[in-house]
């Protein structure tokens, strides 16, 4: 069944100011959580809004957090999430990357005290109306395996880079450092299918190709899937990733980072506070002429766009263009919802007394 | 046969002063080389010696650059190589990137009008005395091809961070966002056997497993080696590397890189100046104090050193890890070099009037 985009809007809102968020905060998390269903990332939509709900109600997200830059430099800054929603935390301290941008060319931000932020990318994309390059990453939940490790250590962690061209549209980078995320193992679980040898392995460390793998006791494995294809390159992606956003701002990093649903326990000996995000703007005519700039964006573009394909496929992508096509489609014909989503959020409409 | 690091530094350093470059230069430039010999990337040490000596021959490097900062803001630069060698060149633009941090908090600098830079990783490794985190990228002669391309457009474009810890040795992460690198083919071609699936694809596009796909006008793929796989997102961050080392800068992109060896000739409508490089620095104390960071660091880098291992495998690695060991190997005990490569440099050797 499908939604228009401000019925959606308007019921996500009005939950969080039932939890207790300010007007401001509501409508920011709400058009961040939307985003994703625009955009079709729909594991990272209003599919979750239950999820914040609960965390809410376990007490370890805060509904009025005084989100502040608590250390900073020229170019840099730490800030504090105070553990509040991702969701508004992330783009405040973008906000800051790009003030920092403006003065001191670019502007870089780890934030500590985090909850999840929602998708990567619209943080990122924050930069593009500024003629700046926008960079996201964040840390998650474990539920990845380094290379050659049978404990999961890291989460999907992912990398957004957002960067403006003239006539084209952006080129709006957005991925997890997994082979393929997880929202995708639940889809073959609803459809019965197997998943390809490279996604997952299970609890003891053996390839496995089943969908419950991860659920198992199994892990996510890096970009790349095994060590002959190079899972050490998205092992080291994730890292870096889990070390600029929460080492850089004393958030809780590797298997310590708290876990998104509220049935488990984050560990009760934390090695920093909260999850971590990092955050860059860098404004394009900090190296040369926005106008330059922006023209060689859309020789780049054009160029790849039209090169010739292989076999069987019409076209080459530019990153940016599934999501942006689909956010079109999505805002015109209304955004889809699964029945068990569905129902998620007309039960949780109907505890806080909210019409879908 | 195993040559002492001393004896190849310096019959690096005379074959470059031999072709012009003044002392200092021809110094840096063979530690640069080098380093990649010590840690294991062979293909990018003293095998390349000759290539670069035929590019200078052919009138592409410049043996006396006028390399200097060609526009600038508190946080950034770009910095023209005047056609220089990368070896001489990138530690240059490094060291801008480092200065900016130290009184902005972070340094950024693209650069054009450059040459093949050697390995990334030693670039990227310059900050860590500073109590940085140093970044270094590359674009490179066009031999891969994006996700659903049959045409190349990008080099294999390395990503390398350094992060410094306390009592633990720097995390290294240096990687090409290829599967697998265009020197890895060479040794299968040596031994006469097949590439795995995932490496390479054919010139019409086509899965192949020869050694010798992209010889024979195939490419390497991006780090995921198919779009189940994620190959898409290996593209995306080979194109992000493109965009911040040549679009910002002004060097040529994609399709238009300059090809490394001399026997091809550049593109005749260079859509800029030379190839690019992109390098950062951020002072850890430009987010918290550097001791707090890198005793976080020791303990992230002893959780994971210490994680459970898959079956067959007797640790996890720290990125870097494999390159320190081999680098304390040959340090001690020599640098091998295959009998091609120890032909080539006693014939480049024996044309100077330099021993080896």
């Amino acid at each position: 069944m499908k939604f228009s985009l401000p019925q959606l809007l308007t019921f996500t809102k009005n939950i969080l100011l039932k939890i207790g968020c300010s007007e401001e905060d509501a409508a920011i998390a709400a058009d961040v959580l939307l985003s994703a269903d625009l955009r079709g990332v729909d594991s990272h939509g209003v599919a979750r809004l239950s999820g914040y709900v609960r965390l809410w109600e376990a007490g370890r997200i805060n509904a009025k957090p005084d989100v502040k830059v608590v250390y900073e430099t020229p170019s840099t800054a730490v800030v504090d999430g105070d553990g509040g929603l991702g969701l508004v935390v992330a783009p405040f301290a973008m906000q800051v990357a790009i003030e920092k941008a403006k003065t001191a060319g670019t502007g870089w931000v780890s934030v500590k005290n985090s909850n999840h932020y929602g998708i990567a990318g619209i943080h990122a994309m924050q930069a593009l109306q500024h003629d700046m390059i926008g960079i996201s990453l964040t840390n998650a939940s474990p539920l990845v395996s380094p290379t050659f490790s049978a404990e999961r250590l890291l989460g999907t962690n992912p990398i957004a880079v957002a960067i403006p061209a003239q006539n084209q549209p952006p080129f709006v980078a957005d991925m997890a450092t997994t082979t393929a995320a997880n929202g995708k193992l639940e889809i073959l679980q609803r459809k019965g299918e197997e998943a390809p040898l490279g996604w997952i392995q299970d609890k003891e460390g053996f390839p496995t190709s089943s969908p419950y793998g991860v659920k198992d006791g199994g892990a996510l494995l890096p970009l790349g899937g095994d060590r002959e294809h190079g899972s050490h390159k998205g092992y080291a992606l994730g890292a870096i990733v889990d070390i600029l956003s929460a080492v850089l701002s004393g958030a809780n990093y590797g298997p310590w980072v708290p876990p998104f649903v509220a049935f488990l326990q984050p560990d009760p000996h934390p090695v920093g506070e909260g999850i971590g995000h990092f955050f860059g703007a860098m404004r394009v005519d900090a190296f040369r002429p926005a106008e330059e700039f922006k023209d060689n964006m859309d020789t780049w573009i054009e160029r790849f766009r039209n090169a010739k394909t292989t076999p069987g496929n019409d076209r080459v992508l530019i990153p940016g263009d599934p999501e942006r096509e689909l956010e079109a489609e999505r805002r015109e014909n209304g955004i889809p919802l699964i029945k068990p989503v569905e129902d998620d959020l007309r039960a949780l409409g109907e505890k806080f007394g909210v019409a879908l």
